[in-house]
Order: structure tokens, then sequence, then C-alpha cells
């Protein structure tokens, strides 16, 4: 495999555009509040969209918001190479989370063209609408619309909790429904999709590594639990007379926490939600609702776990006569990224020395959709404490520069590469 | 000790009376809401101060709106014997709690008068305002104002969620703040108390007893607990990467169930409200905020436990690595019931051949506080599935029959026997 070692990405260059894109959305509250479709989020792809121009690329906007620009390749490969992000954040999220993958997209493409390199294929930068949780309650819907997994039907009477209507929202952006049905079209247009990403976790700064290729993304199975018991006044009832949801759920709970760790896989297990009914200092608890979300690299690792839970539960349930309702409410399958561009991903790392891991995605992102159109994998750079979605979310300039010029060079790998 | 065995209470008179007081206050949901100061309560007290004139009692409200009746004694003794209890309820209540021991107050004294029998002692029905959790936030409110425990100037400035000040609450129902200061002087007047009242717990059902008497009342203590780890993303922090302070609390609420459990004495522990924050799916709780509850008979094996507790959260917190923050928040002693009047209660117990329990009441009554203006104890009547606060509360017939007997002739003893 060829490398170019003169080419590089301007770290400095990007480092000045993380901040500039910053700007838009800065909460007084600290962090950047910048969710699809608001003041700054509209401020924010019209600078973008400027810039994409101002580098001499073709943008368009398919029917989802999605925003697209395009370099022309030397026309002797069909289809484009995907690379981007989105430009979303969280309410007082961090500047990296998305905002990282896409301008070093632009960093990229920009690179190319100063250095005079044309691309076998078209080189396609993206950055996808509402990727993170949002109020119209359908977290990476760019990704998921350009897929073709939302209907029109369904969307069209999706609203926010302000009553905005999403295809209202969507109008304002240049988006709209009545384009959804063309995105087919583009789709097949895509042979490969790379984003770059922060880690969102701590096992790249566990190993001291910088960067981490994806070839897995998670499965993520949720169950809304009930546990039923007997509210009952704290003082009269007896001990021996209790049924008590709460300490019946503590049990449920710290078996999930026991069964997540004894898997030797990445899987993990949390109960982040939950709520004691009635919930009065005086009256034990007889009612407590939770979710129990695993997430796991296998379906047959998240199934292994699910059945020790609930053969345990069986037990918490029969020992202490509480009843435990439960309904899945989610269950999305872990997504295999494509094995052809993580080798190539791979093969350039080793030839330019660079070490890495290859992990599993613990979070979903938008390639985890990509990889329904076309050859899609990821690259991860190393987060500072593991934090993000908050204002301390960092990653340092050095990783950001090895993980830049892996997707540079990895870029041009799979455009050789890749038909 | 001297039994007219030819004297009993009229049950059907009583039951008639259950019902007709149970009108006041129904509520659609269910049960009877019938809050002091509330337009139900304003209708009961009518009614109740009616009828007790109607049997030829002298009537007084005094400043907390407490309603007192009094049968002349012969003189021979001065001061008086109370009986009584409260006709406020919680929201969605039953119509024993409070109700049952008033009326049968009313019942016993209505028995005297058709006997023709004249005590030594006044006999003083009381019936207390406000002795349940209420809206503003003061429960015994009654008897703890008439006991010289709540002063006007902290009363001055109550007010319920609506804005209505306690004080114009107050002349509502014939009280007020400025006759607080003559409290002290009937307070003098008082010779012993006795409040019959349902258990709201088991132990009677568990060894099929009708009746038991109350010896002594538990200590409250209450700590509010905060639990701080770390907010994290549910997906991509590892297990081994967590400080979770669900789990941990989770472990927390075990240790409390066991400690409890472990004990030999009537104590309970209770982790009732408890709450999560930020409470989202793939959020792993950063701060989990719960309120510990323990109550026993004396204030040795409460701190025995807390001490219990507060080695294995010391232990908890190391292993777990998150920080435990506490604010005692109640600290009430045990109240320790006269025992004279439970000497005499007993003997009357065992003169007519009824079986009884003596026990520790498990919730704080009008009792706890008339026991620090007089020798005071109480009568519980078994209740059916240990359930109160609730539209199912309910005792049986013959129970009731013999709780009100053993309270008719242990006035009587007590009036014979207390000088």
């Amino acid at each position: 495999m060829e490398l170019i070692d003169t080419l590089h990405i301007d770290l400095d260059r990007l480092n000045s555009d993380l901040e500039k894109y910053a700007r838009f959305g800065k909460d007084p509250k600290g962090g950047i509040t910048r969710p699809s479709f608001s003041q700054p989020d509209l401020g924010v792809r019209k600078l973008f969209i400027k810039e994409l121009r101002h580098l001499g690329l073709e943008t368009t906007i398919d029917g989802a918001g999605n925003i697209w620009g395009r370099l022309k390749g030397n026309g002797k490969k069909s289809g484009s190479i995907v690379i981007g992000s989105h430009l979303d954040t969280v309410p007082n999220g961090g500047k990296y989370d998305g905002a990282l993958g896409t301008l070093m997209a632009k960093e990229v493409i920009q690179t190319l063209i100063e250095n005079g390199i044309t691309p076998e294929h078209d080189i396609d930068i993206v950055s996808f609408t509402a990727e993170e949780s949002n109020d119209f309650n359908i977290s990476t819907f760019g990704c998921r619309s350009f897929a073709g997994r939302l209907s029109t039907d369904f969307l069209k009477d999706v609203s926010d909790s302000k009553g905005l209507r999403l295809v209202d929202a969507l109008n304002r952006v240049g988006g709209g429904i009545e384009n959804y049905s063309s995105m087919k079209q583009l789709r097949k247009d895509k042979k490969a999709f790379i984003e770059l990403h922060i880690e969102q976790g701590k096992r790249l700064e566990d190993k001291n590594i910088s960067v981490a290729i994806i070839d897995n993304m998670v499965g993520i199975y949720r169950n809304k639990v009930t546990i039923t018991g007997e509210a009952n006044h704290s003082g009269t009832t007896m001990m021996n007379n209790r049924i008590d949801a709460l300490t019946a759920a503590s049990e449920m709970i710290l078996s999930v926490e026991r069964f997540a760790k004894d898997d030797p896989t990445d899987l993990v297990g949390t109960v982040g939600k939950l709520d004691v009914s009635p919930n009065a200092a005086n009256i034990i608890p007889g009612k407590i609702e939770f979710i129990l979300e695993i997430r796991g690299e296998t379906e047959e690792r998240i199934n292994h776990t699910l059945e020790e839970i609930q053969k345990c539960w069986q037990e918490i349930a029969r020992k202490r006569k509480v009843i435990i309702d439960q309904e899945v409410i989610q269950n999305q399958k872990p997504v295999k990224m494509d094995s052809d561009v993580v080798r190539i991903l791979q093969k350039t790392a080793e030839d330019s020395s660079e070490p890495y891991l290859i992990l599993a995605s613990m979070a979903r992102h938008d390639a985890g959709y990509m990889a329904e159109v076309c050859k899609s994998a990821m690259i991860f750079v190393k987060s500072i404490d593991g934090k993000s979605h908050c204002p301390q979310e960092y990653s340092t300039p050095e990783d950001i520069e090895k993980a830049g010029n892996l997707l540079l060079q990895g870029t041009l790998n799979v455009d050789r590469e890749i038909d």
C-alpha cells in the first residue's frame, strides 16, 4: 500500500476550525447547546455550506437536511467515498462530539485539494442531521433517513415538545419529506463511509494509545421493568411482613452489575433510570419502575447475560414475593463494520507505524446506519477521562493529529483499493 | 379492681357512628379525604360538637382547634381523665384511623351517662386537630400545640401549599394563636390520657389477639443520604471504570434491611424515598438521594443499628469510591407510656379474661405528646392485613367491641386508682 509521506493534515487549521464552530451555541451554563434546527444550528449550517463551496465542492442538501459536499474524482471509478459525521450537540455538550469528525473530513478534503491529489472516486463529505438525542425523540435522524429506515408516513406526524412539526423544521434547513424518495438513488452512489469520532470512553486512555479502528458497533437491549410489592406503613409493618419493591430492585440491580462484570467481552449492563412509588420516607415502596440496558458486541453475549439475569431475577421474585413485569423497549442488533475498510485502515496504521486498538463502539453512531448503505467503519480518537456530552469533553491535539492523518491516508487507500 | 360486669359499649351505635362520620370527605377515588380545616372537616367538627352537647357535655375549643367535651365527675378528685384521638384523615384514608378512637371515647361517655355512672374525676373527650401529615407540614399539630411544643412565633408564618395561612385556618375552626398561652393552664388539669387506635400493623393478627396495650412509642430517626458517583455514558464507560451511585445505593439499602432484620426487637429500617440523578436510561447514575428511616423501641437499639449501618456504608464508600453525605433530619426519642396506666389497663384486661399483647407503637400518635402532659397510654385494635391509610383499612366489629370495653373499664379503673 502506498503512503504519501509528506501528506498530512494541518492541525492548526483544524484547531482553529474547532474553535470557530464551537462559537455557535455557546451555552451560558457551560459547553455548547446546538441541537439540529436551532438558531445556532442554522448558523453553523450556513458557515459549513459556505466553507465547502469556498473549497470548490459541489454542495447539496438531501430530504433529511443532511449536508453533502463533493470533491470530484478523476472518473476512473464510479460512486463516492464518504467521510464526515454530525454538527449537532446535546445540551451543554462538548466541541468534539460530531464536530471533530465533520471538520476533520473538511480538513482531509482541503489537504487533498492543496496537494493537488485527485482521487479515483468522488470524495463526499457529509454532516448528518440530528444525530444526538433530541426534542423530536428521533436520534440518528439524518443517517436513518438516508438509509431509508424512517418512513415519511411516520415523520409527517412528528412534532417536538413545543409543537414544532418536524416537516416544518426540515423545510427550515433546506430538507423536506417530498425529497425522501430521491434518497434511494443517492444511496446507490455510495461506496464506503469512514467516520472519525471521539471514543467517549477510557479504553484508549487506559492503554495509552491515540486511535482505535472500530470493527463492530454494540447491540443495545433495553427492558422496562416493573416490580410490584406492597406499599405499607414504614413503622407498623414489621420486617418479616414486608414486600418491599425497592430492596427487591436493589438485589436485581446488583445482579445486573455482577453478570456484566463477569462477561469476558466489552459488555456493559446499566440501570440508569429508576422511579420509586409512592416515594415517601414513611411508606415502604410498593412499586419500582426501572430500565435495564445491556450493550454487547455480539447477540450471543447479550443473550447469555440476559438469561443469567432472568434466572437470578426469578429467584428474587420467588424469595421476596414481588411480581416482576418486563417489556422489551429496544433490541438493536450489533452491527459489524465492513471488514475490507477495517483491514485497509489497519494496514494504513501499520504502514505509518501508528499503534492502534481494534475496538467495538459501545455507542451507536451514524456509521451504524451507513453500514446498511455501503462499506463502513470508524476511527476513534482517545477521550481524556472518557468524558463526553459535557463541557469537559477533550481530546489532545497530538491524538487528534494522528487520527486525522489516519483518516487522510485511510481515505486515499480505501479509494485505491475499493472499486 | 372492680368490674361492672353488665357495663359494655353499644357496638351497633358505635358502628352507625363510624358510618355516619365516614360520609364526611368520602372521596370519589375511594376512601375518605378529610384533612383538618377542609370542608369535610368543618362538617365533621360541627356534627361532633353538636353530639357532645346533646350528651350534655360542656364543650370548648382550644387555641389549636382541638375539640374538648367534659363529663363532670362527682368532685371527689380534681382534674380530668382524657380519652379520644383525632378526626382528620390522610388523602384516600380509611374510616378507622383516628375516628375509631374519637367515636369510641364518645361511646364510652354515653355508656357511662346511660348507666348513671358518675366518675370521681371529670372525664374529658378530645378530638385533636391535624394529627396526620398535612399540607401545613405539621403532623400531630393539635397535641403538640396542646403540649406546648409549638411556638406561636413559628406558627404565625406557616402557610399551606395554596397560600392559606395556618392562623386563618385556625380561626375558621374556632381556634387562634392568641389562645395558645391559655393552654398552659388547661394542661395542668389533665391527670391521664388513654387513646384507642387501630394497630396499622400485623402483630396482633399474626398472634390472633384482638387488643394490645401500648407501653412504648418508637423513636424515629431519619437521615437524608446523598451518594455521589460519576454520571457517565452507559455504553462507552466500561464496568471497571464506573462509579455508579445506584449500585452503591443498592448495597446500602440491602444493608439497612439486613441490620434491621438482625435486630431481636421490633426495630424497622426503611428506605422509602429515593431519587436518581440524572435518571436517564443511557446515563450511569451520578447521584442518588434517599431517606433512611430507623424506628426502634429504645435509643440503644436504634443507635446500635445505626452504628452497624455506618460501618458497612463506610466500607461500601471505600470499595466503590463514592462519596456519602448524610444529614440527620429527624431524631425523635422513644416515648415511654405511663407505667401506672399500662398496669391498670393490663389488670383490667386480665380481670375480664381478655387476651392481650403488650406492644410498642411503631407509629407516633397524639398520645406520644400527651405523655409530656399527663400519664398516658394506648389501646390498639387488630388491623386486618395490617392495612391503614387506605380504603381497605378495616378492623372487625368483634375486635372493636373488645377494645371498646377495655377502654370503658380501663377508664373507670384509671379514674378510681389515680388521684
